[in-house]
This record gives C-alpha cells, structure tokens and sequence, in this order.
C-alpha cells in the first residue's frame, strides 16, 4: 500500500509536520482573495494625517511635517498592545514570571495610496519600506530595556488586518517570542556542533538540490521550506550570511525589494491573491552574529488552520513543497 | 502612566504572552455557538454503522458487531493522515530528516445519538468515552513504531470540527510533536533542579493562591493557567502525580468525567456555547514517569487567533486569566 503522507523535521526548530503526497492543485484551495475597498475615513491615506499619531520617521519628499507629500510614513500604533512608557519591572510570582507591557508598537504605512500593496508598489517604494523599518529599529535598539523587534505584515482581514491601508507592524519588545528563541536555540547547537551557520547550510543544499527553490537573485534566495507547515509558506534569505535585519543597507534593501516583489506577485497569481501573514525573523538583540540568520517567513492563508496546530505545534500540509515551489517558479509574472 | 498590559511567562515551555489587564466581560466576544444541526446522513449515528470502516473497540450493551446498540464507538478515520499499514522508514536527505506516514488515526464516537455532547452526556457516559481512549491508548501501544498518543477534539466547525456529531480523535505517531516536547523537556530541566514535578508545584501553588482555580475535585483541579494564551483557556490536571493518560483506571475516568463535565458546562454558560480544542497532553511513549503529569488543555475558540500567533509563538490575550477563573466559579450550571 503506497503511504498518502510522511513526517518532515524542521531542520532548525526539530517541529515535525505531516506533509501530504497527494498535493491538490492551487485552484483546490478555497480562500477569500484579497482586495483594497476604498475607505473615505482611512487614517492612513495621504491627506488623514491627523487621524494618526505624529509620525516617528518618514521619507517626505515634499511638505511639512505630519502633511501630505510622504512616501513612506510611521507612526505609532493607535491602539498599543505596550507601551514605551511603562517602567521596566521584571517580577517573579512564585513558579511565574511576569514583565510589565513596555515595548513600543509602531505601524509601517506603506504607501500613501489606499490601494496600493507591496505587490503592486514597485521595487524603489518597497525598498524605502524596508528601509524604514530598519531606521526605526537602530533608533529602538538605543533602548535598553527591548530584547526583541516582532516585525511583521498581516495582509487582508483573513490574516488578522485590521485596516485595508497596507502596512507594517513593528513592536519592540523586552522579551524573546518562543519561535524566535528555539530557531536561535537550535542554530546556536548546530554552529556548536559543526562551526557553520544551520542558515547557511541550508541555502546552499536548496541551492544546489533545486526543487525547493522559488527564485533566486544575486543577494537573496527565496524556497518552499522543506518542512512547509502550511501550502505554499515561502522564506526569503539574504545569501550572504548576516543575523540582524536592522544592520541591512540601502542596497540590501534594493535587493531585497526586487525579491520581495517577485515572490508576492507569484504568489498573488499563483494562489488569486491570498490573504498572507509575513514575519522577519531576526536575532534577539543580545544573541545571534556567528550563527543565527536573518530571513522573511511568508505564509499564505489558504486553508483554515485552526487551535489545534497552534496547541500541539502538529502540522498537516497538503501541499508538497517542492510542488508548490514548481508551480511559482513556473507561473509568469 | 498605567499599564495596560503585562507578559507572562509559561513555566513549563518558557512561552512569552501579553495578557491585557482590561479584560472584556464575556458577553464582548464576537464568535459563533456551536450547534448541531439535524443531519439524517451523519456516518457517525446510531443505525449507521454500515457508514464507516468496522469498529475497532465498542461499548456495546445490546446487539452485534457494528449494528445499533452502542454506547461508544471507535473507529478507522475514514480519510486517514497516516496509516498503519505503512512501513516505518526513517531516512536522512541532507540537512533534512523524514519518516513514512505510518501512523493510527481513530475516531472515537462519543454517543449513538445526533444532538449529545461531553457537556450534556453525563457523567457515566462521558467516563465510557474516556476509558475508550485509554483502552485504544493500551492497544495501540503495543505497537512499537509509535512515539507519542495525539487525543484531541475539535468542537463546533468554526474549531475545525469537520463532522458535528460529537467525537474526539485518537493519532499514534512515530514522532513526538514540537508542543509535546517542549513540555516534556521544561518539565524535565525542572525536575533535574528541583527533583518535584513542575505540573505538581503548579498544582499546589494554584490551589493555595485559588485566584485561577475553576473548580477543584477530590481527584483533578480545572484551573485558568497563569500565562493562559487565550481567553478563557482551561486546564485539568489530576491532582495525584501520574504522567501517562493510557494508564487511568476506571475509577480516574469517572472522577475525570466529574471534572470535565463541570468544566464545559461552565465554558457553555459562560461563552454561550463556544467553539473549543481540547487536547490531552500525556508523555511521548518513551519518556516521563517522574517529571511528566498529563493533563487537558481546553481553548475556547472566541477570538480570531491568526497565522502570526503560531507562526511567532506570541500570543496575545485580551482576557485575565484570574478573571476568566472568578467568572466561571460564579456561574450557576
């Protein structure tokens, strides 16, 4: 009898996931697409910038402060799940550990057009987004108090968007998130054992192996990872090793918009437009150097991942990565 | 300035989340009740037996092998993720490591009739569905291939349930999955310390604090865990050290059954009848004893958790876990 799935090991992490043989075609898929629907009250739209915070950084061609004119704007988050001014206090509760909310959570706007996505805004526009990123990361990392930047893209109301206006969130804070810690824990075990970066190591077999890859460009990789927890999940790696996105340069992220670009747009026609969720992954801000690597992890939202992956961290993917990787390489854009 | 919010640490996984000290009242949630609906075609009913593979394990007062008469029944999961049948293969690829889809996938039919579930069945017969788990539990570990027992229940479709007659999941996997794992080795760095089960601590620290108890038995404690994910997140915990869940006896089932019962009758008053996952964490196969103690994880699914909770490992939860405790304790069932 012919096995219909197998268990896949996450090189970095160790999570098993159950990746089905029988890959359905894209088109299988049931999900909303995403579309912009106009929105006259935006408070991120060019013009609205009143009904935001004043901004943190903005890349203004033209015009005053808090006015039209801006390519690129950030500006606190309206409704912070922390708070830069929150005192610092780390307590203990007998077997508990609690930490008062400081952080920052900023918002990345990413265009001053309402209808506008990192897919459509050409590859100057999204790198002056990366780039603003980064800026507002060496500005926070003066901060002490933070241990980690949680940089991530909810895109469309499926992926958890709470507004059309395409942009990004950036929360500083004074604590590591359990996946970026255990992606740091079993790097750190790998350079251990072997001196060299897990990343690195794995960029180069997807490299020469090839089914996994989805495009590949002088400065960065994009695959299918070989334990894809969910249809289509794409990583982006910068090839040069290198743990902090915050440390990227301009050209980095010139490069990185080309790539960027062109995964989205494969995507996007590949899977009609799919809600997604995006997420950096950085070093913490004292670990990382010799043995972490910095990356993007993109994971469409096509099918209805529910608690009992997030409880268990048990996975079941019914789309083969290495099908899926073929199908974006092969789809024109 | 007050805070808003605070993080908390997990002590077992060492889970970061940012629980809100503004909690919502229960009636602010948007989510959908769960309710059966009248289907004359469920495979699941009594008198359609004919409708699913042959049981592998009955409860069975009255009447022959698969025919009517039952009051639980377990069986073969018609669209299995992994089979029996196949040939364990572990084989390395390079960085990666894969093993075949070898595995049991179980359904476990919690009772003959359409409209019953856990929280309505009584106590006799929701210890009849528990003793079938354990006694599935007992026969499929005679298998050596398996590493680790996943039982679960999605209730309500928006919980990923795909049937609605009322039923729980049995998966015997030859891999330990990633929750289960980092429960067993928090568990294990805690002993090793300690030399005292961590989940036993919890326990004692708990009953004596009672700010998070739902409710406590003479043999198992419900309780909303200090770093609960989401709102509303229960677990049950046997208050006698024990580490696996196939080995309960009889009696635990009913006094489980007690437990369980209460709890979901609480979470139905108190949420209108939730969406929920429930899953029983019990020690990979090969692990335990000592520093291991099974228990049940019970999350209402009230809120939309997306992509970026699972794919960070941050989560964020809008409801204190000392008040989801004092609203259920106050509800009258």
């Amino acid at each position: 009898m012919v096995s219909v799935s197998e268990y896949r090991r996450d090189p970095v992490t160790g999570r098993w996931v159950v990746v089905s043989t029988e890959t359905p075609r894209p088109t299988d898929f049931e999900h909303e697409s995403v579309t912009v629907r106009p929105d006259p009250h935006c408070p991120l739209c060019e013009g609205h910038e009143t009904m935001t915070p004043s901004e943190l950084w903005v890349d203004r061609p033209a015009g005053g402060p808090n006015g039209p004119g801006w390519t690129v704007r950030v500006v606190p988050n309206q409704s912070p799940l922390v708070r830069v001014e929150s005192p610092l206090e780390r307590q203990g509760e007998g077997l508990f550990d609690k930490v008062t909310g400081v952080g920052a959570h900023e918002v990345v706007v990413e265009s001053p057009h309402h209808g506008e996505t990192l897919a459509t805004l050409g590859d100057d526009a999204v790198a002056r987004v990366l780039w603003a990123l980064r800026e507002r990361a060496q500005d926070l990392k003066r901060d002490t108090r933070f241990r980690y930047f949680l940089m991530f893209k909810n895109h469309g109301a499926a992926a958890g968007a709470a507004l059309a206006h395409a942009h990004t969130q950036l929360m500083a804070l004074p604590v590591v998130p359990r996946e970026a810690r255990d992606e740091v824990e079993g790097a750190r075990a790998h350079f251990a054992a072997k001196e060299r970066c897990l990343y690195c190591d794995i960029i180069r077999q997807e490299e020469e192996d090839g089914r996994r890859l989805v495009v590949r460009h002088t400065a960065f990789t994009a695959l299918a990872p070989f334990a894809s927890r969910s249809p289509f999940e794409t990583w982006i790696l910068p090839r040069r090793h290198a743990s902090r996105y915050e440390d990227v340069t301009m050209g980095d992220c010139h490069e990185l918009a080309r790539t960027l670009g062109e995964v989205l747009r494969r995507l996007n026609k590949a899977l009609e437009t799919p809600p997604y969720t995006m997420v950096i992954h950085s070093a913490p801000l004292a670990d990382g150097l010799e043995f972490y690597h910095w990356h993007i992890e993109i994971l469409p939202k096509v099918t209805r991942s529910g608690t009992l992956e997030w409880t268990t961290g048990f996975h079941v993917n019914p789309t083969r990565p290495e099908d899926a990787a073929a199908f974006l390489r092969q789809v024109t854009v």
